[in-house]
């Protein structure tokens, strides 16, 4: 059994770790926390989010001291803003924790990409080239001996999930840069109080054109430049990407089938359509990345879709803990 | 034409009331304005609520001087929170002003009501015997001498319109109080930053049980007891009301369908059913209340639909100022 | 390990079934079934419903001969329309088959009800005797020897869990009687093609005023009238009823929690609220019923919640099974 | 005053052409019609349709006799099938109306592109000669003397009011084909029974890759390859389109904006955006397509927003009307 600490376990993410982990048949969740400022601290986890009751009935911990909540911890996980989670995971490492962090604090190795896209400077170059990109399927092998894991967020996942095995066959004309065009649910924001994701204002609606932080991080783990352009959507969760690219001349449709089914058949948590394409309502609620695809021409569209809570952040967490301990991919997860 | 001032023109009650006003053949709106602490203070309308670029293009105005943005008004509408309209009204009848004001502070002449329910004390008791209940349909005649019109508000409006014919009729049995069933869109709940409004919090659910302040409203203008129960409901705007109640033994379908039509038969802005119920959908953007009922032994139901924002805030607001000025009571209403 | 049959798996409840027998530890689906007339027929469950591919991979069989169907089969769920379940029941209970009933077909013990509400005449008033009511936590003690289980639906689970433990306790005044409103989710409606629950037209509304059939159901089993107002609710899934009720002189507060605590406190599948009720969100996807109340002088209202799919059909099913065979009650449930 | 008919006047477009018209103050609705099989033939607009309880209470007549319709008509909408437009439009013709279509049987002059599209063979080549293609902001000239006028569906106008500017100004690539993402309510869909646009089936998903018919209809009239993909969204009305393309060599944000302010600057229906991107709730229930746009490098990400029933069918027609009489352009509809 892992002793297991979740930190930032009262926001949309922190909770469905929790779920995860409370049903891992390895996993002892010794404590849930919050950061000592938050109003949360010293509530039920199931009072703030009341589909918990009766099944986890934890009481969220101040985050005060490190040392002391990290006392017997094996596995932490930080559910916590990029700042925090900057700070945080250095003192859980120096604890002997295996960190796996849902923030963007971790996921780039060049350091100054955060004062560029973070707005903070970042502390520990060394520490950024020793985390592992926890983007499951394309990791499984360096996840084996990581100690501090930087979960890919929603877009990145759905993004280089639907690329990456077109462009590790050598497929892609990258000359004309792909266009992701990709729609989140409205939990992606966060749970907090804001106009901008109020019941009444929220719409869809295309954001962050040319400016969004994840296009240099889908480009940066790709290798190539991206048209990335993110839209709120009205639901509460998921994502759907939809993405155009240009292919090799020459390349068939057989070719890309071929590409995907390579990368992916013995992946049980990416679902090939061998027809059609996902909808979103197929992956909410469901750890898997659903992906379709038709070409015509030199041109292929790509549509993938996941829980942007859960492939796109909790579950995919958990499956990189299942991966990095050894334990089946999918354990607790379906 | 009537000079006409917007206060709290931003928030959802505001600018349907903007649109309503600008396209009313008498009117010509002299200003729109919020309090000055706002940040919305200077900016234009349609920048906040793009839907008006183009149709109303008014910057808003910080509220400073009341004897400055009063002179040469005729009218103005107070779309603001209930102590801010129970300051602001008096300044503007001693400008010379006709006041509809669109909060609670003026809907019930009992003064300690204010004290009990809105958590203020009311300053102007006599001011509040002055203060005409603007339910349209019911207070045609005294509407046309008042100065200050204090428009009722959703919950009141669905409940009483539904339960007053029958009322009036004498055909219900009051010993058993009626039974409100209310869901609102989340709009009622006003223009801000809320975590109870935000996207991801808000599903169908009852709040206030037993102690919502409308219920001694609605109990104190029809002269009798009722159980009202508000439900939020998962939708920006609309008001359903399912009103269950006995009927006095003998009563009838058909007395119960002569007491509403003998009501509302001449009024324009109410739409009796002859048979089914209304849906939430058919009365969106209109400024209806619509009415359906059905009577088995000494039960009756009424249901009544109107939009929150619209028959439940800005355009019977307009409504009854068109009553107080003489014109057609639906003018630039439909 | 039981052999189990699902039929109706295509629909919204059935597919829940699946879904929640696929993961149950003594379950062993022998099989997957629609009526052979029906298009679904020959094709892959994951086919229609996305969601579980990967997951349950199962072709639809037709449902042409029962007995071959039924060989070596323990257990059938029948998801399938009233008629359809009234003429299946008995063939599988011949062929030595457990027969849980998602239908109406078995609910009610006077076979002269069928006639009047559901327009057919009921060919088998004695298996009618037999059929126990499957509402779980009220009948544990029945279920565990019964062959019919006529599971009930989502308005008279939400409606009898919320007021039986009243009248338990002589708590209630049923010569005024309770009035229940309720709101369900559109796949109450089943998975067909219809204008009545097509995106564009649905929105909040009563129906059935008076004459739906649920009410007469509730009544018999309740043993006391009630009015029942079902209203069609702008979401997927979930009901929510407010139920509004007379206490009889005397009862207090405390009595009322003592009741609801008194019939659940040892009942893991129906959480109680403290405080607060609670909200449709809570409920969803889970296969809980929430229950709050207020009580208020002589009044109560009591709010109960559940997923119409899940508590309001196919968890209850798996529920009554895991009492009728002696497993835990919650197995493969939560 | 123009006597009209509406043929197809049940539908959601037609429910909105009927809207406009009677508040038309050169209009007299002569008939609203619906073919002679429709089950709606003989019902009033108004029962189907509660909001117009009051505003218009027309009954439905069946399409029997083109002739005794069209006596004394001036001007005829129709809002039906494809086929259904291709054959009445010369009926209607030849009784001396001015025809407007909203079908897709006018639109493109290559009669060849309805075998392959439509699936139907074009019976009136010369006539599709004539036909007039009511782009409003792009045909004010043609459209004053046009007897027949193909109104542009939603997704064309979408697509090519946001395009054509960049291609006018010779800003554009098009060696790179501009990627079209665009996302639909349901309404686009119609009125109708479908399993599809059933209410809990409908979820973001795109549909058509590659294949709509819509495709072809752009690159004609725009005179450039595009790639055009579509997507259901989970909201009953709207559309919005986000556009990537690739500029000349040199192209500034500056033109760009240049190009867009020339087009539209005196078109009182384009609002364009100075900074920012339109949402689809700017221009729901509104007869405008809003555009915004940003440019990086040799990039442009264009983004329009329209009613898909207003802007792209019912109020585009009524605009269309206006220009061909010599009205105001904006006349009834703002």
């Amino acid at each position: 059994m892992l002793n297991t600490l979740i930190v930032g376990a009262s926001g949309y993410a922190g909770v469905e770790l929790v779920t995860y982990l409370n049903r891992h048949p390895h996993i002892n969740i010794t404590g849930v926390a919050v950061s000592a400022q938050s109003p949360d601290a010293g509530k039920l986890l199931s009072d703030l989010h009341p589909q918990l009751k009766g099944v986890v009935d934890l009481r969220l911990q101040p985050l005060t001291d490190v040392a002391v909540l990290a006392k017997d911890v094996d596995v932490v996980f930080l559910a916590t803003a990029h700042e925090v989670s900057h700070d945080l995971a250095p003192q859980f490492l120096a604890e002997g924790c295996v960190v796996f962090d849902l923030s963007g604090a971790w996921r780039v190795k060049d350091a100054s990409f955060y004062t560029r896209y973070y707005g903070f400077t970042h502390q520990y170059p060394e520490l950024l080239e020793k985390a592992v990109y926890g983007l499951a399927e394309w990791q499984s092998e360096s996840l084996r001996n990581a100690d501090l894991i930087a979960v890919p967020g929603c877009y990145p996942t759905a993004s280089q999930l639907a690329l990456r095995p077109l462009l590790e066959a050598g497929l892609l004309n990258t000359e004309q840069w792909p266009v992701i065009n990709a729609t989140s649910g409205v939990s992606g924001a966060g749970r907090k109080a804001s106009l901008t994701t109020s019941f009444c204002e929220v719409s869809l609606q295309p954001y962050g054109l040319f400016t969004h932080r994840h296009q240099p991080e889908i480009a940066a783990h790709l290798g190539t430049e991206v048209i990335f352009t993110p839209h709120l959507g009205n639901f509460p969760r998921g994502i759907l990407a939809t993405i155009t690219g240009r292919l090799n001349p020459g390349v068939t449709a057989e070719d890309v089938a071929k590409a995907f089914h390579d990368a992916y058949d013995d992946k049980p948590l990416v679902r090939l359509y061998d027809s059609g394409v996902p909808a979103l309502k197929s992956v909410v609620g469901l750890p898997f990345c659903d992906i379709g695809f038709a070409v015509q021409g030199e041109h292929v569209i790509v549509v993938s879709a996941e829980d942007n809570l859960l492939k796109g952040a909790s579950s995919q967490a958990v499956q990189c803990m299942n991966i990095r301990f050894g334990y089946p991919e999918t354990l607790s997860l379906i």
